[in-house]
């Protein structure tokens, strides 16, 4: 059966199931048991959160999910390093396609956005970003997360889909994908470095002057929180910046590059801070991730 | 003095002046007798709106605005070809680095949108994209299409801003600066390029698996309207993105690069619209404009 990511017909924010079955029936979750829906290949579609993780966090609009794996079948509780593979590569992938997110909630204590009885279906959700941390166990867990759509980025497709009937059947299927942000330090590090990438020295050329992105190391907004200060940039192109912020690379201490051949080009009045580039290796980077898709 | 973008100290959305020099002491539009206030190299922080360009449309949070030059100083008209320099060219530097632009409309006939009399200071807004085209006058001229702030992008800064303290402080220099987006036809294009760039053949490798972004030629939404076919659809890597969308380059009719070395790999699957191509190279691209930044 094919994957539909996005509305599913029939079925609008709010609707009541009783049980996991109906969900899996309805086609907005199809796996009757499994808290992910999707696969490395397409992108994950839908998520239901019933408790269970100690590290999810709900805010309603804004949440904070747990990857799956590592916990022991018997108590529960979190007893491996989680892998960025299988259902866990299904949300990177959509996090790194911006697909939509089908969140379903289920009763359970602890949450104050959950259905009194059964389960809800919450409208699309977007996976703003994705990261490793040492979980309250002890043990590495992977991170997303969850932005509602409609707070966000129905306001975005605004600038561009003119028609409401254009919008309402694109819906589904368009999103945002990569949101790049200006601070005020942007043009400072791209002036230093003359707009061209610390790691393969391109400068982008267009009708309207020199393009670079400014990147954070440790990325701006909750819950990274890392600063807007110029020891927490870098002057990197379109490419490279994708492949920093997604872990395709990251960078040592000693500002070696490891995930990709190369080096980084330091201006000397640029001063980059060990422990922002030591939390890139630790949340954002991952060696045994480096494999064939 | 020192070019101020954004948010001016002391004058709110819906500040009144009775005229130019008031809003040139003010800070919020320095020039006293032009239209545009910015440089090439810094880009543009304001315009005023007071008719006179035929091709001008206001519609309130969406403007079309033209650019300078060409006018005939004795009669005003078009007389003309626009040139992508100057004033043109600090508005399509403010495109290109999602610099916000305060618009300031005054008074004029065919304008419901303007203040009853003398000028307004109606907010921020963001130059969603610019292009050329010939105008009624039968000459070329830039057109700019400017995108109210309130109504967009302070909701997607809503996803990545926490504090509402920091959003504010941040306001005046945060900017979205690019979106990329997702259609239905997207996955469809890269997977016929194996997420190979059609330019250099760049495959991005990231945690999550490759990356790449679905171009269109004509582009989506008003006033291009471009389709979302597959014909009107190109797989780059997001360098060659952006360079394709602010006329680095262009594509000829028998498929030649224009602009950048190197040449087009098209699958044999993947027909090309050549009309979409010519739309491209007429609005976007610009021999004279590949200058020395």
């Amino acid at each position: 059966m094919k994957r539909i990511f996005g509305e599913i017909e029939g079925f609008k924010e709010g609707h009541q199931f009783n049980n996991r079955m109906e969900i899996s029936i309805s086609g907005i979750h199809r796996p009757p048991q499994a808290g992910i829906s999707g696969s490395q290949n397409e992108g994950a579609d839908s998520i239901v959160i019933s408790g269970g993780y100690e590290d999810d966090k709900d805010f309603g609009n804004e949440i904070i999910y747990t990857g799956h794996g590592g916990r022991s079948n018997e108590t529960g509780k979190q007893v491996a390093d989680q892998q960025l593979t299988r259902q866990n590569l299904a949300l990177a992938k959509s996090c790194l396609e911006g697909l939509p997110i089908r969140v379903i909630r289920g009763r359970h204590k602890g949450s104050k956005f959950g259905p009194d009885e059964g389960y809800r279906y919450d409208g699309l959700y977007l996976i703003e970003k994705y990261w490793k941390k040492k979980g309250k166990s002890g043990y590495y867990v992977f991170l997303f997360k969850l932005i509602k759509i409609e707070k966000s980025i129905s306001n975005i497709q605004n600038i561009v889909e003119e028609s409401p009937e254009e919008y309402q059947t694109k819906r589904v299927s368009t999103q945002v994908q990569r949101i790049i942000r200006n601070t005020q330090l942007s043009r400072k590090i791209k002036d230093l470095y003359n707009y061209k990438c610390q790691i393969c020295n391109t400068r982008i050329e267009t009708s309207s002057g020199y393009y670079a992105e400014a990147a954070h190391i440790k990325p701006l907004g909750s819950p990274h929180n890392g600063p807007d200060v110029i020891e927490n940039l870098l002057c990197l192109c379109p490419n490279h910046h994708v492949m920093f912020d997604f872990g395709g690379f990251s960078i040592l201490p000693n500002l070696d590059i490891i995930g990709i051949e190369g080096g980084l080009t330091v201006h000397k009045k640029h001063k980059i801070s060990i422990d922002y580039l030591s939390y890139h290796f630790e949340h954002f980077y991952d060696e045994r991730n480096k494999k064939d898709f």
